[in-house]
This record gives C-alpha cells, sequence and structure tokens, in this order.
C-alpha cells in the first residue's frame, strides 16, 4: 500500500498512476462543484430565488431561522418565501 | 493501443484497466448530471422558477420565443419572467 497517498487507495500500477490521478482529480473537481459551499457536506439542493446562488436546502433553512438572511455568496437579503429545493438531479 | 476501447484512449497497464474503467465511468456520469437535459450539449445554468427544473439558458430562451413554453420535466407553463441564470459554479 502507498502510504503517501492520502486518499482511499487502490491497487495500481506505478506505471498508470499518473492516469488515475487525473482522472481523480478531475472526480474531485466535480464533487467539490457539486456540494453546498456553507457546509461542503450536502448535494447542492437549493437555490435564493433573489439572486440565483445554489446551496443546500438545510443550510438555507437554518439560515434562515436562525436571521442570518443573506446570501453567503453576495449579501443579498432572503426572506421565506426565496429559497426552494432545485432538482439538478 | 487497444481499439477496441472507442473513446480517447490512454496509454493504461491492463492491470489497471478496471480502475481506470471505473473512474471513467464515474467522471461521465458527473458531465451528464451536469449537462442540459434538452440539448445535451450546454451545462445546466439555467432555472424555470415555476417548477424549479434545470436546464441550460440557451433551450430555455429558444423554447420561450418559439411558444414551446412549456417545462420538458414536468409540463408546467412558464413565461417571460420565469427563466432565469443560475450559478452551479
Ligand atoms: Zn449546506
Ligand atoms: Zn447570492
Ligand atoms: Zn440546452
Ligand atoms: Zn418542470
Amino acid at each position: 500500500m502507498d502510504k503517501k497517498r492520502g486518499k482511499k487507495s487502490l491497487n495500481i500500477n506505478p506505471k498508470s498512476d499518473m492516469t488515475y490521478m487525473v482522472l481523480n482529480e478531475q472526480i474531485e473537481r466535480y464533487q467539490k462543484r457539486l456540494k453546498c459551499p456553507i457546509c461542503n457536506i450536502e448535494e447542492k439542493n437549493a437555490i435564493l430565488t433573489k439572486c440565483f446562488h445554489v446551496f443546500c436546502y438545510k443550510c438555507l433553512k437554518t439560515r434562515y431561522e436562525t436571521r442570518q438572511r443573506k446570501c453567503p455568496k453576495c449579501n443579498q437579503n432572503f426572506g421565506g418565501n426565496d429559497y426552494h429545493k432545485i432538482y439538478i438531479e
């Protein structure tokens, strides 16, 4: 096992390690793009219809309920009718 | 070069071909998820705020302008103020 690689290790032939790393990095970029930038845990599944920035529903609901009612990306105020679940798939 | 593999071919050791395929399939799933399901070309970058289904702006604009004003996913009618650019990232 390669101890240098911090992530999930798979048995890979060292000759193809570069390709493996390139593909893995691409996957990580997609995962990051699809994750809520507030919690970095849930997937993006909700939108603020004042500014159309995308987060997860849980985070928007919590922020609404705790009166942090500004978009974390652009500071636009939002109300109870301004956050909605979306279906990216 | 492996002629059986239809896609972009990279020099991969056959022993790690399975891992390579698994990673590649995952990348393809992400690409599909992020693509507009109408044109399958542009990335998802617009939303219908009647039903919160996601497409590309170009497709929604064309459909609006050619009077095909129903969501392709759920048939909800939409008007000129019901489609908006979004920022998934
Ligand atoms: Zn979140
Ligand atoms: Zn915003
Ligand atoms: Zn499209
Ligand atoms: Zn719809």
